[in-house]
Formats: structure tokens, C-alpha cells, sequence
């Protein structure tokens, strides 16, 4: 395979807009120590990406940055020492791009909490670019019956919510709430929580995202804009309140309502990071139904691998759309306006 | 045993003050199925009662109102059905002082969130009376190497940080942070986590506190009048940060430093509740970190016997001090003016 | 509701062959404290009766006997203290009739080994009657979309195969073997384990039991009679091994060549319990696979009705015959012979 | 550091007795991608070592081949891509000397089920040699305050015990049976189980065992020669029975007896692997009691840090005697007349 020198990217050198991205000719990086270099074909568009380029996180970003961290592509080049890839291989560049591998959180599989993981199109440049560094421990492996296009917003979005349904403890046959379930990555979580034999009670609003999330297997659909009581509501449908919650809505108000839908002794698990945001619950009732609120981001390499296993049954169809790369910045704008329905898959090669 | 039809109680009639609490002349109670009637001998005093008395609580109280829930004292009398106990049984009368035994949670050993749960000096009539009825199946048998007053305060404030302790998932060899471990609950959790082979750093203010805690077992006290960074004094104590946190102080800031000190993976455990408080903690650190916090107001049956079994072991030894019963108005007065050092143990016999 | 005073009941005085069983007029039991009556309208028959029958097992029961621990019927009478059934209530009635609530055993959810546990037809008289005493914290309720006969084999051989499945540990997407997948237990864990999204290799064998069986669920059926080399069929199915395996298959070979197809880190389940039979596991792959072996005879108050619930969302469906209850004899018999397909449950009525 | 082309290595080149061990010159091991070069200061003799050397288990071990797996020295050359260690590092090696890093047991922490696990003096040359490679990620760093020929039997001996002590699954306060607490294994399987809070009933023979046994913290100590009854004895003494069994003695009868005294739920773990020896426990006794047994033949990297920790925070000292390297065959001779009393440690610059 030959490689160029150069590549197009969008690059942003300081935070801001979606005007500060730009499509530059920057070199084409060398794999290092154990790290690949992967011909990026497809890759998503995640919330991540606009908290990067804005920078309202805490944690800073690296500058000038090339976003992006749901890629897909092929294996073109092996840094040194790298066994477990060869060329040609289709992986996935997820969140995670690597992490130490040493230390106590490494050692005990809990990578994603690596205090040296390096994240994707935040700490290190990610997929935005033709040919993107990937640490060959952690990409992914793509089998062969699952396409580039479908496997990219698995990379975050997929993994993501596998590993939040796994937090949230839910057994066979018992409910899980998911408030956002007709996103990005709420529609993912149904299609996991079904295939996990979850029983799922979606809320989001609008007819169509109802028929789309009851297609995907949800059993109830609650519609935030008409249920006068979604406390209750939940409550009613799960015959006592949800065994599980995913908050997926940004709204500073799931947290208190998801409170008072959870059964005793069940867990709500955060996973969307509003810039700011406080968590809310009331104290007395977290502590009274002996409740458990769960932080996670990401999932670790058995839960990628795992994620994608799901798609390779048929268990779990990404709904997206293929844009051209180059309307990137579009993306970032309409994803800002909050316009975006289901996700954004850019096709590198356009 | 001759037991008199009527007795001395302290009792409420409406929520207030201690001015609000009298001494009555009340009926003597009749155990009903399954439950048991108690002599009581001593019984300790905990913040839930002073917030039973003011009503600062969601969760309604019973009016009027006999409040108490660490009680120690013999079996006098049996209702009907109750085979586990018998006449002359030293037992411990105890927040949950009966749940219904056959809801998902009870089967479950969760009864603290049955939906039925009674709690004593709450709900149902509590040991601040010479004669309280108790649930047989909740009353804690008392082995004979522990005393009536020794056992009393274990009824609430032992079994609560046990349980705490457990939902904490710290194993042995790990750091277990305590603010807040000069109280009542905290010095008993001080040594639970000594004997559960937890390290401890204990957080709480002035020489003698700090002399009684490393007595008891506190490998690191950090006081909070003096430690300018505290997020970095626990995370330099416990090298990266603690294993689990026990959050008994009631101040509003601990979650928000608890999360900073909080090793990545994480739990935080919730036990005071003060009145109207919100969790505060935030999002991005908690999602990012993978923290988790975790309700826990009581632990179950088994909780409360192997509570008892820890004093009994020799390996636990509140830290209390005897009044007569007649002073429990004093006891509420200076509980509102936080100015009780340890345990308050009542002798009703005074 | 009018109940005699007498009834007929299949009853063996001495340990034997199905000669012993004889029916007799006998006495309606009176419900004790905490018991009712139950009015059995259906009884599944259950390799364990024959074990009663034949007094082979370590574990002596009761003489004479009334067998039956799969019995469906009406609850007609409340003894003492009853307050979780009411008269005209559906239940069944289970292996283990009763526990006494109190040990350590019991206060952990882990009744089925509580030292004071009573087994319906063994310990105490059964379900081969038409008025049975249960008792009421163990009698599980049976909703009104179930039908009584539907409901007797659950009350055994569905609640063991399904606790069984959660011991073994399976994962959603993981596979589980279950040798002697199509008799009687077996045919409802295909079914209760593809409910729980596991994916199942069963073995068993001829055509008519393959179609059974892979029209309940199983991915791939592997005739024993057919399969050359059995562990390296299994290995191949599962891409490397089973991830748990349910021994339901009372061959001594099937132990050891469970260690051989079982996955490094996984569990196989004994279920059954043939007499006098020892482990006879390889100790070297045991340890070097860290392999574990996990005894499950039934499952507690909670795995019972949740047993029952999935038969009520239509997930599990159990095959059976009814029969008379005048030919239990021959049900002994045929079950002796081994040739019994499927579940035979008896109609009292008859 | 100047390092040697030779060395003087113990070599057998056919499977026999001690007399096939030859002290030869041999090249120095040259470091390949991600492993380091340790300068052996001191080594272990483990069990293992003789089965290594008679070939009686049926995993066939490298020939010719450098037995030893309980080394510790010091890192002298780094290999390609190594970053996690720096020459002059104080490392063990230990059993499990490399593991694949990318498989389901390596991205779950289950690397000593990796199905391309090398282990030390078995799969690869090991410890008894002057020069040793060993996997970087895999080399266990000793804290200064360990010496080298105490951190030497931590490496296997330490690892295995306090892995296998994990999973039996015994909580603080809870009651561990250790049959062969007097032997390499034993006697720090009784200090890690006290330092994990766990009560302990040591097995053994003679007053020497018992009064180490005992300065080691056993609260009970049983001699097999002279308990008439083990199982009744173990029962009374734990109360019930233990909560957790290590069965460290190779006698066939220990999982047999083991299967009595167990607590009803409790797990008993494998540790020692007698060449061809099966289990033998009663099916019967191991489901009516939900028994677990549970093989573990090693622990993971992190397991191997936290058994380091342990010794130098003073709560583990292995008991051991130094012997110059040039005595290995004595030390395997009497290995198997069964006359080696704790570790033996050799010291290689003799």
C-alpha cells in the first residue's frame, strides 16, 4: 500500500466554532512503539467532538487538534513491536486510543480510568484526518460482516452504552429507563438493552421517534412533551420503577425525576456530560431507596470487542447517515443547534 | 415477669422543639403476630431523632410520636406465631423494626427498601418507653459477653457504617476515607474498617478527636481546620486517592471534595441526610473518573447480627456516655447545638 | 369452600420399587402457624420422587410418604398468622416447602440451604394428594395468565434450571452446554437460557429431540451418539470452549468431559444427582483452567416467582403430558426405565 | 553493568530425578520485544518445580529446560519497546511469565488463562540460572523494603495463596480451613488470610506446625494424627462449618472431608494438583449444599503487586531457609521423600 506524505484533515488551532475548522494539508504521522497507522474511511460524528472544539470540558484538549474519535478504516502501516495487527486489518479508532497498560487500573481491565489514557480527537489527533495514529492494543478488530460505514459509530456511541447498560446492573426480564432514547446513542442503548434481554421503557418525544424506538424493541414509549407525570408514569409501566436507568438526556432535571423513578436499590447511570452540570439528586431519597448514581464514559477493549459482536449477530443497526467529510463543519453547527436526528457517519473519500 | 399496664414515655405531639417532648404516662403496648414485646434497659440517641422531632424530613413521621431506635433490653413478652425468640432473650431494638418478609425486596435480603419497612421512633413507636414491641424477626439477639448499654448505640449507628462499610467495596489492604469520623457513626466506623482490614484516613477536627481515632485505629487523621488542600492531602495519603469514602459529614461541600479525592472506580457511600440537601456532585468528574455514589441509610438482618458479633469479638467498642433517661430533652438541645462528643446512651432505669 | 375430611393420597410406607405406592384414604392435613392448605389440582412427577421412592439418596426421608413437590392448586385454608395469601389464591407448591426465616442462611436469601429446610414429598408430605400444607412464605403465587398445569413443572424443574443458569454465570451473547438438554429440566433451560440472551449448544440425541430442541432455541444440537469427539465438538461450536456448562446429563463421564469443552475461567453447574456418584474432575485442568464446579439444587423465594414470570410473558413454554393421578405408579415406572420423554404432570381430578 | 556471554544455568534435558539436574554453562538469554533481562539474586523451589522435572502432569513442559519460577534480582537490559521498567528495578519472576496481552482472558485480567500463557522453569527457562528474561509487563516490582530472598517465595508460593484466598470468597469475620497450613503454601496462606481479616482454622500435624501456625495467627490449629473426627471438629470449631477451604494438602481424602465441613454456599478452592488425581467429592452433598469448588493456580499482575504489598507493609513473612544455588538437587531430593519443612530459598551467588 502506498502511503502519502500528506493528507487533508480538519484541524481547529484554537476553541470555538464550527468556523475554526479547517481542512489543511498536515504530514501524515508515523506509527510509534506499538502503535498502527490506519487509512480512515468513515468515521462519526459524536457530542464529544463539539465539547472538544469548544472547550467548556475541564479537561483540556490538546491544541491545534484534529477531532473525531468513531473511526473506521484498514491497517496500512505497523509501528515497532506491534503483533496483534497485521496490514489490512479493518479496525475501529475508539474514545480510548490507549492507556498505559501498567497501571493498577490497567492491570485490572478498568483502562478507561488509565490516569495515562489518551482520548481520541481530544488528547491525541483522531479520525478527522485520512491517516490517524492508533494504539494497536486498543483498536478494534472490524470482522469481516460488518461494514466500515456501520461499525464507525460503534466506536464511541456503541461502546458507550454496552458498557453503561453493563453498569447499570439490569438482570434478564427486569426494565431499564432510558431518558434520550431516541439519539445517538439512546436508539444504540435499546437495540443493547433488548439484546441483553432488558425490558425497555424509552422517553423521548415525537411520533416518529416513538415508531423508531418501538421498532427497535422497546416495549413502552413515554413522550416527555405529553406525560403529565413521567415519575409516575415510569413507575406505572414497570410495575414499581425502573431496575436500571441510562440518563441520556442532557436536561439538569433527569437526575432528580430519574430519583424518583428508580426502584430501591437500583442504579442510574451517568453517561452525557453537560459543560457544568451538577448532579442534582435529592440526598434523602438516594440514601433512603439506598440508590447508586454510576459515572461512565467509555468501555474497555473487551467491551469494544464485545459491542461490535452485537452488530456481527444482527442484533445492533446503527441508524445514520453517510455526509461527505467535507461538510464537517455543517455537522458541528447543526449539531450545536441541536438539529441532529440519529447520527452522522462522514465518508472520508468525499 | 410482671409487666405493668402503663409506663413513662417520652413523647411528642406535634414536631418542634425539645420543648415538645414530655414525659407520659402511656398505655403498656400489646405485641401482636410475629412480634415481640421489650423491656428496655438502654437506648441510644441518633441525629434521626432529632430530625423525626423537628419534621424536616419528606418522609412523614407517625403523630404522636415515641421516637428511639437504638434500644437494648429483655423480652418479656410473646405475641403470637413468634417462635425465634423466647422469654428472657436479650435483643436490640433497631431503625427497621419490621418489614412485610415477602416483597421482591425482602426475598432479596434488601428489606431496607421494602415498601412496608417500618422504622422505629418513626413510623412505630421506638425505645424511648420502658416497654417497646418489636418485629421478632428484626429484634438483634445479643450475645451475653455484650452489654445492654455496649449494644445500644450499635442498634443504628453500628449497623449503619457496617453496612456503609460493605457498599463501600473497599478490600482489605485499601484506603477507606471518613469525613466526618470523630461522630457517633464515625468513630464506630473507624474501627469496622479496621477489622474489615480497611486503611483509614480519618477527617475531622482537634487534638482529642485526632488522639481517639488513631487510638481506634486511624492510620492518617487530616484535620479540616488545618489541611489547606484537602483533595490533595487524601490523595498523597492514600497514593492516587481512596478506595471508597464514607461521606458522614453533613457539610455541603463533602461530595464536591469527596469526588476530588476519590480514587478513579470509585464509590462514595451517602449515609447522613441532611435536611434539603442536593448531591452537588459534578457530572464531567464523576462520568470521567467512573465514581459511583451509593445510598445506604441501614443494613439488612444479617448486617445487624454481624454487627453485634464484631463488638462481641472484642473488636469494636463504642465510645458513649450514660444519662439518665429523664435528661433526653437536654440530649436534643445540644444535639441541635452540635454539641454531643460521641454516643449518648439513656438508662431508663433513671 | 367446603373441604373433606378425608382424602385420597399416594402414599409408599417403605422404601422401594412402584409396587409400594399405594392410595390411600387419608386424613386433610391441618395448616399450621404461617401455613396453608392448598387444594392441588396439578403435580408434576420428578426424578427426585423416584429418588424418595427408592431411599437411595445420603439424605433420609420421611415414612411414610406422601411424594409431590410440583404441585399447582388453590389455596382453601389459612392457618395462623397468615397475611401474604388469602383464600382462593393460585399458588404452587415447591421442592422446598419451608425454611425457618431466621438463620443465617435464611437471612441472606439463601434459603435452599437453610439447616431447618423442609422438601415437599421427602421431608414432609407432598403434592400426591389433593390437600397439601405449605407453607405461605414459600408457596409461590401464580398468575391468572398461567394455567395450573402449566405451572406444576415449574415449581421444580423450572426454578432449578433457571437458578442454575444464573450460577453458571453466562453473559448475554456467551454460550452455555447443557448436556441432557432434552428431558425434562432440560427442555425449559434452553428455553429459560436463550431468555436470558444466552446462546445454547445442547446435546442430547435423535432427530426428534434436535427439533425440539432448535425449535426452543439452541444454536447447534450435538447427538451423542453421533458427535466422534464431544470436546473438541462443543470447543469448535463455541469458538473455544462454553462459558458455562449445566450438567443435566447423569452420565459419570459427563464431568470430565465438561472440564474438557469448558471455557478457562468457567463454571459448570451439577444439577443432577445421581446416587452414590462422585465429582471426577481432573484436578490438574480444574486448577490450571481455573474451572469452577457449583452444586445447584433449587433456587430461592425470589428465582421461583421469577421462574413463573417468564412463563407468563409466553418466554418459556414447558412440554408435558397429563395424565391421570391413578397412574403415578406408572409414571415411577416408566421414569425407572427411563422412558420418559418430556414432563408428565398428573390431573388430580382424575 | 557488564553482563557475561555464559553463565552457569541447572538444566535437565530429560524428564527423572533430582540426578538428571547438571550445573552446565549456558549462553546468557538475549531480550526480546517487551522483556527485560533479570540478574537472579535469589530463587525459590517450588512443588511445581519437581513435577517440571518428573514430567508426571499432562502438560508437556520444554526440554531442555532451566526449571525455577520464584526468582527476584534486578533488571540489567532492557529489550525493544520496554518502558514500564528501567535497568536497576528490583523485579520478580514469577510463574506466569508472559501472557498474549490480547485475548478475552488478557483484556479481562485473566491472563493466567491466556491460552498462550508461558510459564517460568516450565514453557520458558526460568529461575535457576544466573541471567533470566522475563516479560516486562509481567515482572513484578519489589518496593526497597523487601529483600530480595524474602520477595523470592512471594513469587510463586505468595501469589497462589493469596489469589486462591480471594476466590474462596471469604468475607471479615468469617471462618477459612486451611488443610496443610505447615507447608510452603500454608504457612503464608494463614498470615495473608489474618491480614484479610479472615478467622482461621489451620490443618496440620505436630507441635512445631502448631506453634508457628499459631505465632501466625491461626485462632485454631487441628492435628490430623490425633482429631478423630476432622469434619465434626472443623464444624465446632467454625460453628457451622467454614466459610471458605484452601485445600492445600495432596491427600485424595481432602475434598472428601473437605465436602463435609464446608458451610452450606461455601466454595473450596484447588490449589495443589497431585499428578492424576480427580476430585472425588460427592456429587449428592456438593448440590444439596451448593458447594463451589473452585481451581486457581495463580493470580493475575495485580494480584502479584497487592501479594508484594502485603510483605512490606510487615503483614506477611514467609518462613524460609537459604541454601547455596549449588544444592538444588539435594532440595529436590528431599521434595520428594516429602522432608522439606517451609521454603527453601537459594542464593544464587553460592
Amino acid at each position: 500500500m502506498s502511503i502519502p506524505a500528506t493528507q487533508t484533515a480538519a484541524v481547529f488551532h484554537e476553541h470555538g466554532g464550527p468556523e475554526n475548522v479547517k481542512f489543511e494539508e498536515i504530514a501524515v504521522p508515523e506509527p510509534g512503539q506499538g502503535e498502527v497507522l490506519v487509512n480512515i474511511k468513515y468515521t462519526g460524528v459524536c457530542h464529544t467532538d463539539l465539547h472538544a472544539l469548544q472547550g467548556d470540558w475541564p479537561l483540556p484538549a490538546k491544541l491545534p487538534l484534529v477531532g473525531g474519535h468513531e473511526g473506521a478504516g484498514i491497517v496500512v502501516k505497523l509501528g515497532p513491536g506491534v503483533t496483534q495487527l497485521k496490514l489490512g486489518d479493518r479496525v475501529g479508532v475508539k474514545w480510548l486510543n490507549s492507556s498505559c497498560g501498567n497501571c493498577e487500573y490497567c492491570m485490572a481491565s478498568q483502562e478507561s480510568i488509565c490516569p495515562n489514557a489518551k482520548f481520541s480527537g481530544y488528547l491525541v489527533d483522531g479520525s478527522f484526518q485520512h491517516y490517524c495514529v492508533a494504539n494497536a492494543a486498543h483498536a478494534t478488530k472490524i470482522p469481516e460482516s460488518v461494514s466500515l460505514e456501520v461499525a464507525a459509530p460503534i466506536m464511541c456511541a456503541g461502546i458507550t452504552v454496552y458498557r453503561a447498560l453493563k453498569e447499570a446492573g439490569v438482570h434478564p426480564g427486569e426494565w431499564v429507563c432510558i431518558p434520550g432514547a431516541g439519539g445517538g446513542l439512546g436508539h444504540l442503548a435499546v437495540q443493547y438493552a433488548r439484546a441483553m434481554s432488558m425490558r425497555v421503557v424509552a422517553i423521548d418525544t415525537g411520533v416518529e421517534k416513538e415508531e423508531l424506538l418501538k421498532s427497535l424493541g422497546a416495549e413502552v414509549f413515554l413522550d416527555f412533551k405529553k406525560v403529565p407525570d413521567m415519575v409516575e408514569a415510569v413507575k406505572e409501566a414497570t410495575n414499581g420503577g425502573a431496575h436500571g436507568t441510562l440518563v441520556l438526556s442532557t436536561s439538569p432535571k433527569s437526575y432528580e425525576q430519574a430519583a424518583g423513578w428508580a426502584r430501591p436499590g437500583s442504579t442510574m447511570v451517568t453517561v452525557s456530560m453537560p459543560a457544568g452540570a451538577k448532579l442534582g439528586a435529592d440526598i434523602f431519597w438516594l440514601t433512603v431507596k439506598m440508590l447508586k448514581v454510576c459515572g461512565s464514559h467509555v468501555g474497555n477493549r473487551l467491551d469494544s470487542c464485545e459491542a461490535v459482536e452485537y452488530v456481527a449477530r444482527g442484533q445492533v443497526k446503527p441508524v445514520y447517515k453517510v455526509w461527505p467529510f467535507s461538510t464537517l463543519p455543517d455537522v458541528y453547527h447543526a449539531m450545536h443547534e441541536n438539529k441532529i436526528a440519529g447520527r452522522i457517519v462522514l465518508d472520508l473519500s468525499k
